[in-house]
């Protein structure tokens, strides 16, 4: 039988009074409490983190220049978080895209122009393949994609079996799954077809379809620029604004509600208010306690939106050598190399020049348990396949491994598997009782972007205000 | 700005030791416990519920008869199951099958006789489809499905899909939906293919490769007989022996550990042992805090490894009139139905007569949330279409929903979306330095079912004990 020992009892905690809390301050969190104390209520914002920003994170290259470790490029019709740069002063700059760009396959390296890798093989099946997902995703009724006329039957399938079926080589497969390496941090064996196509038809806005080309686009795409000053800046010039009312280090472990009031504990203190928002990643939304219980669907389909697998990787250099040579520093690569995808990342001024690639999905599972120097130099010589031996001699390196975080545990977004939008999809908004849900991935509208996250925590703002009256 | 009020503090925790702390007294944990108090090893087994018994659970009938809510049946071999009822003096019997059973598709039902619904146009599909899983199961590395020679092709699409590819009519698919409602809680659409070839695979012992025609026959199949005083005597029976060493409604929030020691923490109490052997469902040991965090591949493992939905829905009779007009009260019911498949669920005597119907997945999703009367009423009419009218006026009716379970969240078992296994399936039993795990998830042969967790629970121990010394 086992012995017993005493131990110090824990310390006592304070209960706090509010009208509302937020938990999680990434962009959608602070958006909501943003609007809500616009509005007049009292607002606290919670965050488990010891800063704001979530998936955002900025990197300091010293000499006041910054790069982002997180979620970085803007594009059109992304107006939502376009507007709030606006209002907070923030600007924006185009991501750099000059020259060619260079696809890898097989050791071999080809200039490009343009966003279609001049794969000869694959071409016939991409433009076969990214026109049927075109005329596919316009049936997809955005707010209700189980409701599109094939719904059960497009989710109950892969985007990979799917393709498969559409195309005769492997080239387009491939050069997708280059692209969902850093889009899903996944493949197109892990995504329902039907929730790819709703993820696709969201890439616009309200009477501007969304499309491929603009998901995948640099210019005129969701790559096409970035802020000034790193996109965390979003965050934490919110933060700052709201005055007080961000209380770091906090993770939220249970939340307690009935008719009238909610009640949000963390290890240390606990919050009283009539309505909460929950603006965490829905995976991490579900390992919170509720009582009573979130309802079954809800609660499967919090854990079944599991994130990807992700990691950035950076090198810096003196200058953006590549630029000279006429090259744009963007790289695709094809199945089977060190990292998906890279880019310039240099900041506005092109000093120090800075390349990041994202390793995503198998790429990450492949390489992150790797020892950092074997990592760093497998980085280092997928970056010299594109932009020359020169790569190989950074002054600098760093990684940022979402997936290692915990309050985030993955990256870059949310992905649902067959089955889950037909049979759950209809639960991802819903409030249950007093609790609010917002983020990236409650977005219709560029899910999983930081243009999602803005959006969804103004709608469910707008939904707590409505309802407070 | 809020206010503050203050709050009593939570009651002083009380910190105990013990050589090897399990967590979770179903059929797994406490087999776990037996064998390691039985190699002299110290233990206590924390358990979230005020009973033992995880998934099965004994329904009273009165006057001594039980019935069960939950896990039920028992098959040939199912030897670590069997063996540990003989251990503990429990009996089993066979599972009424006598007489004709009853396919009901379009309103319509039919008698017939063995395992296969007589459905002429369905049939040859089923042949055809069944030939083929055979063959390929048999190519399935049993303790590594990632490594079959296709595996990753067969991991990149759903059951579904694969079936549609395989067969002509929708009969074959419509009729395997059935099976899996209850086996699954889901339908193939929910599933990789390879995870669900594994699980066929393992539907046999050492030696006697698993088929799927053993994983739905009632006669020499998985559903061919029951335990004595229902199945959750095995666990209580297991809990006495334990003697004291069992402590319920001790959920277990946070797990620390480090080179020697691991910290099992509850609300109350801290628990400082050598080893942890965690017997929950993978997805409810995600939501544990771990300390340090769980390597991420098996985190994200744990949590994409969700259950279906499942409910039983029990209506209890004076006698099973059923059998006197030459029927087992066996039913399988195409899509579309209110429960996906019936049974004679009487005790022994056959008194009182006991129906059971299965809610799993789209049926339970339809269900669930209506009001009881309702459902009590579209279950006993599906039953009446099966042995007759009589069927609509049960002396009692009852039922167990499992997935409205906090420490269940679903049933009966975990399947795995396409991608899961290949990605991340090398993870699911690899301990975490002294962090062990065990379940029917955990386990090979017969994956999801009792005998998964009896030998899951006896390979941990016996792990535990070997490092031990």
């Amino acid at each position: 039988m086992p012995s017993s020992l005493q131990e110090s009892s824990p310390p006592a905690s304070a209960t706090h009074r509010t009208d509302v809390v937020v938990i999680g301050a990434g962009l959608a969190g602070l958006t909501a409490a943003r609007r809500l104390v616009a509005a007049g209520h009292s607002v606290v914002v919670l965050e488990a983190r010891d800063r704001v920003g979530g998936r955002t994170l900025n990197h300091d290259l010293g000499d006041g220049q910054v790069v982002e470790a997180g979620g970085q490029f803007v594009g059109p019709t992304q107006n939502h978080v376009l507007a709030l740069a606006d209002e907070l002063g923030i600007g924006t700059f185009p991501a750099y895209a000059e020259g060619a760009s260079v696809y890898v396959h097989r050791g071999r390296a080809t200039r490009y122009s343009g966003d279609i890798p001049p794969d000869l093989l694959a071409l016939p099946d991409i433009g076969v393949t990214t026109a049927r997902i075109a005329r596919m995703s316009r049936q997809i009724p955005l707010h209700a994609p189980w409701e599109a006329r094939h719904a059960r039957r497009w989710d109950a399938t892969t985007l990979d079996s799917w393709i498969r079926g559409t195309t005769l080589g492997r080239g387009g497969l491939d050069l997708l799954n280059s692209f969902l390496g850093s889009a899903y941090g996944a493949t197109a064996a892990d995504a329902s077809l039907l929730f790819s196509l709703h993820y696709i038809a969201g890439m616009g806005a309200e009477g501007v379809p969304g499309t491929l080309d603009r998901g995948i686009g640099t210019k005129d795409g969701a790559q096409e620029r970035r802020f000034t000053g790193g996109s965390q800046r979003l965050s934490s010039t919110m933060a700052e604004q709201l005055d007080g009312r961000v209380v770091l280090d906090s993770p939220v472990r249970a939340i307690e509600q009935d008719d009238r009031t909610v009640t949000v504990r963390t290890d240390s203190s606990a919050w009283t208010c009539r309505r909460a928002v929950v603006a965490v990643p829905p995976a991490l939304a579900a390992r919170i306690r509720f009582s009573p219980l979130l309802p079954p669907e809800q609660d499967a389909l919090f854990a079944r939106l599991a994130f990807g697998q992700l990691m950035k990787c950076e090198a810096v250099y003196d200058e953006p050598f590549w630029r000279a040579a006429g090259l744009s520093g963007q790289g695709v690569f094809r199945a089977g190399s060190t990292v998906c995808s890279m880019f310039d990342n240099s900041p506005p001024g092109g000093r120090p020049g800075v390349l990041m690639g994202f390793l995503g999905g198998r790429q990450w599972r492949a390489w992150a348990h790797r020892p950092a120097h074997e990592r760093r130099g497998a980085v280092l010589r997928a970056f010299a396949q594109v932009v020359g031996p020169e790569a190989l001699r950074p002054r600098n390196y760093f990684e940022q491994d979402w997936t290692a975080e915990e309050w985030t545990r993955g990256g870059p977004t949310a992905i649902a598997a067959p089955g889950v939008l037909t049979e759950l999809g209809a639960w991802r908004d819903r409030p249950f009782g007093r609790i609010h849900w917002a983020g990236a991935e409650h977005a219709d509208y560029w899910n999983g972007y930081m243009d999602g996250a803005v959006r969804s925590g103004k709608d469910t703002a707008d939904t707590v205000i409505e309802q407070e009256g």
